[in-house]
């Protein structure tokens, strides 16, 4: 595929996800949305077929990205990649799966050779990819290989409009949680969300504010010593390289509106403790954004709603703030490389 | 003490809690609030010169209720209770632990005699009532057992104005949260939410719906058993009982706005994945509910906040909140008796 030199001019890349969930009505609907939202543009990969079947707007096939540029004003242009079988929204089956996978791998090409100025990708199901044999975890750990960025390196930032969280440990059972967590573990995690977060969205000096794993914050190892043990440990360490970090704090009252305004990024234990407030107040305009890999990627956090595909029920809000995040990102990465 | 008889003229009655606390500011902050807010007449149980130190509106000590409620309408009535001790607004010590304690014995035993139709405990500081021999884990625990109530029985739940949350298990670290999880315990939980809403806030056929433990709540069991072992036989039970019971559902998407119409209270597995969701949006109004007592008993959803009393900075909103939440619930307990 010729591709164009990477520039601010590139437009940034969609893999429109599993071909029978909402990835390809939120990515039609953010194509909508341009003018009245100011999203750069961009080009859909995927079946053109799962966006025929539920949407009614302009569709332009193209062969490659300088061709997106030209039509983005007047169609979405979608880079083809065909999972040959029946779509049927809503019924998600392992020949999308292939097609989901597909589109996943021209997408992160695309944007890893310099093509595209950002990867945006959409939601999967990971019981289909699953099934046709994929064995990384997420899209996450995926894209971070196709990138030569061990997993552990590839931190998981969510982020809303008010609030941004990063969970320390993420699939794993909660019984597994105090555990896998150690205090190199925690400063892993913690290093890559302060380059993160300067690199990606020019926060020079990030305020990190830990959440305890325990009920208070183990009151004092009252009720649990992980605070004491392994996150007190790290914040120090962290502290004594110039880091801005706070905690352990009680994770129940770090999250209202005045105590978010005291920090750029909350580093929480495990999954639930930094999905539940985010998702609580930013459902539908979460974006997952990867930290640590040589490209941008971000990817809307929710998943293939199969429940409401088909029914134009779904809402884009998550997709454009992707969209919108993963522009900015590449900005900022640009501007940063043109003027050192 | 002279009591009236337990009637719907009766008065609240309110511990201040830890005197170097925040409790009697935000007691005080109430009584001014009384008009505007509606609130019912209430009578304070502490030293009244923890009030003066930090508020200049009229206190009028009283000898017993017919008092208070005669002086209501122009003079915060204390039921005064003293401490011996100096008090210093942030400064906390074993005298005023003492003090705490022999206002919530004296509150508890007017309301548990049915001098007051209620009890709201102010904040009091666990470690400093340790100090002083208190071996109950916290003010529930010594209220129900007060009340004759197993600890057990005695249920934490967390409300305010657009979410209920009940926490299965409440103050244990939390490596130790999946062990304690029981078929039994959800279902003895569960079985005194379903009565304590109907007794208490008048909702008939409460619908409850059930966080899972894991991550995707345990994504069929990928992500942890507990959901399939625990959680799915307890929910059929309480099905088969007739509850309207759902779940186990992803903890991370089950507290948006939308999500919250769904269900009258979220019984979660532990005590940050109830409070995180309930104090992200609802911190300055969250009152502690306890069902199964024999009396109504509230609390604001908060703690001494030594760091600043003293300063005219408390917000009474989950003070105010707490006396209406018990005032309503008494009018209904009072209600059904009067009809039954």
């Amino acid at each position: 595929m010729p591709t164009p030199a990477s520039s601010a001019t590139a437009p940034l890349v969609v893999a429109m996800g599993d071909p029978a969930g909402v990835g390809p009505e939120i990515v039609a609907k953010a194509w909508s949305a341009r003018d009245e939202r100011g999203l750069p543009p961009f080009v859909a990969v995927g079946d053109p077929r799962a966006v025929a079947l539920v949407w009614n707007g302009p569709v332009a096939p193209v062969r490659d990205l300088h061709e997106a540029l030209a039509v983005f004003d007047r169609a979405l242009p979608i880079l083809p990649v065909s999972g040959g079988g029946e779509i049927t929204p809503g019924v998600p089956d392992t020949e999308g799966a292939r097609g989901a996978l597909a589109s996943l791998e021209t997408a992160a090409g695309v944007a890893q050779s310099g093509a595209a100025r950002a990867l945006v990708t959409g939601p999967v199901s990971k019981a289909q990819l699953y099934s046709i044999g994929f064995t990384h975890p997420g899209q996450t750990e995926f894209v971070a290989e196709r990138c030569g960025v061990s997993a552990d390196n590839a931190v998981m930032l969510l982020a809303g409009p008010s609030l941004r969280v990063v969970p320390i440990t993420t699939h794993i059972a909660l019984a597994q949680v105090p555990g896998a967590l150690s205090i190199e573990l925690v400063l892993v995690k913690a290093r890559a969300v302060v380059r993160g977060l300067r690199k990606n969205f020019g926060i020079a000096r990030p305020r990190l504010a830990f959440a305890g794993l325990n009920p208070h914050a183990g009151e004092g190892g009252a009720l649990g010593r992980e605070e004491i043990e392994i996150l007190e440990p790290a914040i120090a360490i962290l502290q004594a390289e110039g880091v801005d970090a706070v905690g352990p704090l009680a994770a129940d009252t770090m999250f209202h509106p005045r105590a978010r305004e005291r920090y750029d990024v909350a580093i929480c234990c495990y999954h639930d403790q930094a999905l539940v407030p985010l998702k609580t107040i930013h459902f539908d305009e979460g974006v997952n954004f990867t930290l640590g890999l040589p490209i941008v990627r971000t990817s809307p956090d929710h998943g293939t709603a199969f429940a409401i595909a088909g029914r134009d029920a779904a809402h884009p809000g998550a997709m454009i703030a992707a969209i919108v995040m993963a522009h900015q990102a590449a900005e900022r990465r640009f501007a940063t490389v043109s003027t050192t």
